[in-house]
Order: C-alpha cells, then structure tokens, then sequence
C-alpha cells in the first residue's frame, strides 16, 4: 500500500461495523487509512476486496506491518488489536478470566445485539413489502438486548473486571442506530438507565467523539 | 456441584448451541454432566440459570475446577476450553495468526450462519403469520452463506491451517438444521459439495457421532 500508515480499513460510510474499528485504532493511537466502499456498485463484493475477505461485507483489516495479515469479522479484529498492539491493557484484556468474559460480551454483541438490531433495519427500512410483525419482532428484540445489558450495568460500571474495554465499545454503534432511528418513542434514559449513562460516558471520550466528527464529516460529503 | 464432573453444562434438547459443547467436551475428553432447561417452563429465565447467564439463552458453562468458573455464548465457550485445556492443540489453534483466523470463524458462525439460520426457522416454525418473503430471505442468507464456506472449502480441507479445529465445528448444528429443515429442495451435495464433503467428515468423527447419537436418544424419551 502506498499511503505510508500501518493498517488499511476496508469499510462503509454508513454501516456501524467498521467505526468500531476506527474507535479503537484511535483509541490505541494507531494509523490507517479507510477505504470506503460503494455498496452499490457492489464494490464489498469485488475481487480487491474478496482476495482479503471472502464473506464480501465490511470490515476488513490488513495489517501491512504483520506480513499484510488480512482479517474480517469486525469483533475479530477488535480481539486481535488488543492482544497484538494493546499490550498495557488500556482498553482490553487479554489475561486471565476477564480476557474469557470481555470474548463472551463481543459474541453476545455480535450475536445478540447486531444481528437484531440489523434485522429490525431491514424489515423498517429495505424490505420490499411492510410487515408490522415483523418490525415489532426485532424492536422488542432490541429491547430485551439493552434489558440485559442495563441489568448487568445496574451492578457495575463496566461490563468486565470495572475497567472500560473492547467489550464495551463493541455495542456502542449499533445502539446509536438502535435509539437514533430503529426504536419508536423510546427513551433510553428512563427505560434503560444504566446502559445510557455508559453509552454517554463512551461517546465523551476523546477516540468516540473523534471518530463520530469524522463520520458526520463524510456523511455530509 | 454433587455429579462429581469437571463441568456442568446449560443447554436444550433441540436448540442447536448446546451441543456444540458437547463435541468439544468428547473431543477433549473432559467429563461434563448436562442440565437440559425447559423452555416451555421458563427455566432458562430462572435464577438457578441467570445467576450464571444474565441473557437467559443457552449454553451455559461452568468449570468446577476453575473455581466455578461461569461463562456463556457458545463460541466464547469453545475458545475457553481450547486455551485451557486444548494445550496440545489438537483441535484449536491457541497461538499464532492462526488463532485469529480461527476466531474470524467463530464470529461468521455467531453473527453470520446463526442468526440468518435462525431467523428462518423462527418466521417457518413459530411467527403468528406466515410471511413467504421472510421465509424466502432468511433461506437465501442461509445459501449465501453455504456459498461463502464452499469457496473456501473448495481450496481448502478445513477453515484454518489444514487441521480440523474449533472454527469447523462451530457450524454443524446449524448446517444440520438447515439441510434437514430449513431449506427446501436443496440438495447440498450439489448445491455446496465441498461443504457437503467437510460436513460429513465431521460426522463421522467418534466424538461428533457419539453427542449426535446421545440427542437422537434422548429425543426419542
């Protein structure tokens, strides 16, 4: 690659998975540089992006100072920054019994909250006819995911060993969607306390703001 | 715990995730005594469950010889007990960049093969109406994702490093209920034939025949 920075970021200008990428490469004062892709010109689907990530969705990382190690899954990459380039556990943990619960919240993450909260999109937003059961399926799905979340928040401030982790940030896009624009009169501050004064305390730090000035930069674009 | 084994595992007759333990559990070896929840009674709500897993969802795993030790989604479950008791890595990879790559499976598994799998199954099986087009989207996801494992699988034995691992065990389950349930008409042989060829290698070994025999059994009581 000839831009000169560590990593290359294969990503989506609107899409919440790759931002959780831009948050902890800033938050690990990493340097990289995004290519976004145009989903419809298919460009995900391409063969410059397809020789990395054969799934053909974003994000995609390469690691140009590790032999161009090209890895996909975005709570994948996540784990693999941390154990590789956070070695004081600033924001991860990647010893002992935490590294096993902060692994367990990434899959409740990528299994749980993504995956619902991205089907709720689709029924709201893109699928060609309306079927109301089927929105109301996934925006109480979401519900009973910040429930959850809000129940182990109510006892703690973070959700592994009291310290801000990867496992934290990892939800932070897709509830910004969740109550931006898939739930219907929800406030998350009364339903949900706990999860709203961490999603606050995690956009007021310096690596989230940053990447969400960016990201409102280009969407401006 | 009074059974006297190493674990005690969380899980569901039919629900495909539990089981996925189990295989690791044969093929390591390791002894386990397994609570299956009643769904129909709420028991995977209850507190003897949800002091282990705030979520309520199954499996839940905890390691009486790791001072009880609890931790749930069962990809979180499969990557614990490789690195701890998988030292001669057997079936896993715990060191190297084959130990991301075998996570990047993991995560398709958790956020790509099963929600879309499971999505389908909830609009054929359980949705108050009956909705074609939900249907017909969930089984397309299913076969796109058959289709991204084939391309893989047709260059390749397995999904990391030329040995049978983790990453590959993580999908039969749900690849099962799919081919048996899911899709319609779909004949995977000649549909994905290096996924059907993989699949059915995994099948036959002792440690995946036997769990299987076990749920055939205990389906029969």
């Amino acid at each position: 690659m000839s831009h000169g920075k560590q990593f290359t970021l294969f990503s989506h200008k609107g899409g919440p998975n790759g931002w959780k990428i831009a948050f902890l490469l800033e938050e690990l004062g990493l340097t990289y540089e995004t290519i976004f892709l145009d989903f419809q010109k298919g460009e995900q689907k391409g063969p410059e992006h397809t020789k990395y990530n054969p799934n053909g969705r974003i994000p995609t990382l390469v690691d140009h100072k590790n032999g161009d190690f090209a890895i996909w899954e975005s709570n994948a990459i996540l784990t693999y920054l941390a154990e590789t380039y956070d070695k004081e556990e600033k924001v991860s943990f990647s010893t002992g019994l935490e590294k096993y619960e902060q692994l367990q919240w990434l899959f409740f993450q990528a299994s749980g909250q993504g995956p619902y909260f991205g089907q709720g999109f689709w029924f709201k937003m893109y699928h060609a006819e309306k079927i109301p059961s089927a929105i109301e399926r996934y925006q109480n799905e979401a519900k009973r995911v910040i429930g959850v979340l809000d129940g182990v928040l109510s006892k703690s401030e973070w959700l592994v060993g009291n310290k801000y982790t990867i496992a934290d940030l990892s939800f932070i896009t897709w509830h910004y969607a969740a109550v931006n624009s898939l739930l219907d009169n929800y406030d998350c501050s009364k339903e949900a306390p706990h999860v709203d004064a961490w999603y606050k305390k995690m956009l007021a730090r310096p690596a989230i703001a940053k990447v969400f000035a960016a990201r409102a930069e280009i969407s401006k674009a």
